[in-house]
């Protein structure tokens, strides 16, 4: 490849990328940093090399220096390369764009007054944009391989509670959630954070992917997320209704409107917080369910067992968790192997939490 | 389609997205709300109705009521929907979910139950979610007709200057970045705008959507987003470093890891602000730039002349703006119809410059 506006930071890292993967740089192009051009000139060993300031020709440690803008029109021209990434600051970077294209060959277009002067006039299906905007768009458009999926949790109504109050908080203090209305059941799941290992859980049942993970996003605009491979995550943002993901359930696709879109403008903030197990004790769970996840049938048991102790006032929030957990490693080494044992697990476990109050 | 829990959060939204879609309900299962059981039977005449309370079932205005777990599993096996959706709260729920795959239903499932207790037992190809984290993750995964492409700014060296004090800013303060380590000429169109107006024009050119806009995320991790249609939206996450669109610009795919993942718990919060015109006048020009792209030509030159009277300090940075503005109002009406015109408009623009200072 040939890479014009090597010294600069875009051509510094293309050349990084190009070391770490072995692509062969046949030219290089520099305006006046002489100095990190001889670098570049010594590790690469282009065929061609090209420097903007003509007076600082002779310091260009090549065999074959070209000068400036007709300089470039050269090395274009001799060039076997199918790829030019144009770094090049300004309209002067127009040029070579034009000039890279009438040879048939790709750009890597960091140059971005070549777009913003005479996009009318460039072919734009062999451009390829480096800008990480650009990149952003593209990439949401792509399917890539995945490293993680991760999925959002509210926090619930203790996710502020100071810690040493938590076990003072009343059923009905559970049931206010801060940011769904949904029935009792889950808005206490939610509260308790069984609510998202169990959603971990069924994601895990439903996808494929090497890793599973929560955290806490206070106000329920991101739902989810997927870390890939290469170091980009995607999210999935969306208001607070349920009728999106019914919509797609129902009809298979949607193609009006079902909600209006977050403006994150009107949102002004948002806020990250990692799910801690001294809030939320069923989160130690985690690892140990998401590789046993048959095990689902006796946090499930527990945790509606646990939940009518909880209702009753007969412990708190948190001794429903701890009983959750206490089920679980009583009956751990009981993975269910058939339908008939998910049913008879289910009443062992109920029978074991309602005796623990 | 069949909806079982009918009258709790979920079953209200789906019957919602049945009556706007005009999808036959055939089946309706509720636990104790005789009275939105009711009202729900008249709106949509559904052939069988089910009621958990053997109790109410007098109350329950319809000629065919049918009660309990019992009454499910008979409704299920007498009906010909294709389609259940799966409402029901807790582990009774895994039984309707188990009678409807054996009777080759797709199950719409919001009973996280039934997968939590005995995912392994059940043919999770045919049960599409009902949960918003699982429908970000599914959506994440797929490709739907767009509204609107997004990118972000950082708002630049300028974006916390109390606007009082922007007309004494100086070069040396605008090349002060807050996230981003670039050329010069890059970290002053940030500081004025003029970088996310043009890579708004360079969208435009790259892609085809309806509507290009831009907002400030003050830490720079959210690259880029898409609205869609349906009122979900998704994003680009990624660390502030080029390598990663350059990596896929010169490799054209990448499997491996070019940067860390965002570990958005360790970023804790982000913020997002409208880019306000008075703070960046040149986003005055948005709208009119992007229905005359060509004029991209005019506001190029205009903002490379108005740099060098910025960097020379013969005008300030709002200055600088306003002179852009001015040129682009001047030769709004010289759209240039030709490469040639792209570079005689060029000339043009800059003595029209060059002259304001």
């Amino acid at each position: 490849m040939i890479v014009l506006g090597s010294t600069g930071s875009i051509g510094v890292n293309a050349l990084h990328i190009a070391k770490v993967h072995g692509l062969h740089v046949e030219g290089l192009c520099a305006g006046s940093n002489v100095a990190l051009l001889n670098e570049q000139i010594k590790a690469f060993n282009p065929k061609f090399v090209v420097i903007g300031e003509a007076t600082l020709a002779h310091q260009v440690v090549h065999p074959n220096v070209w000068v400036g803008e007709e300089g470039i029109a050269r090395m274009l021209e001799a060039s076997q390369s199918a790829l030019v990434v144009n770094a090049l600051v300004g309209f002067l970077g127009l040029k070579p764009t034009l000039k890279a294209q009438s040879l048939g060959k790709k750009v890597a277009l960091a140059n971005k007054e070549s777009l913003v002067a005479a996009g009318a006039f460039l072919d734009t299906r062999s451009i390829v944009p480096i800008d990480s905007e650009h990149f952003g768009l593209w990439y949401l458009l792509s399917c890539r391989p995945m490293k993680r999926m991760c999925i959002t949790a509210s926090g619930g109504a203790f996710r502020d509670t100071p810690l040493d109050q938590l076990p003072h908080m009343r059923p009905e203090d559970a049931l206010k959630h801060p940011n769904w209305s949904m029935g009792k059941k889950i808005t206490i799941d939610s509260a308790s954070m069984v609510n998202k290992l169990f959603e971990l859980l069924e994601a895990q049942w439903l996808f494929t992917c090497k890793a599973y993970d929560a955290f806490i996003e206070t106000k329920s605009i991101i739902h989810a997320l997927i870390d890939f491979e290469d170091g980009s995550s995607t999210a999935h943002i969306a208001g607070t209704s349920m009728q999106l993901p019914i919509a797609f359930a129902l009809l298979g696709e949607v193609k009006e409107a079902v909600l209006p879109s977050v403006d994150l403008t009107q949102v002004g903030s948002l806020e990250f917080r990692p799910i801690d197990p001294a809030r939320y004790p069923v989160w130690e769970l985690k690892n140990a369910l998401l590789e046993a996840p048959k095990l689902g049938a006796v946090v499930n048991a527990a945790n509606e067992a646990m939940m009518a102790h909880f209702l009753a006032e007969r412990c708190s929030i948190v001794g429903m968790a701890k009983g959750i957990v206490k089920a679980f490693e009583a009956f751990e080494g009981q993975a269910p192997q058939s339908l008939e044992d998910v049913f008879a697990l289910d009443k062992d476990v109920r029978a074991f939490c309602k005796n623990l109050y």
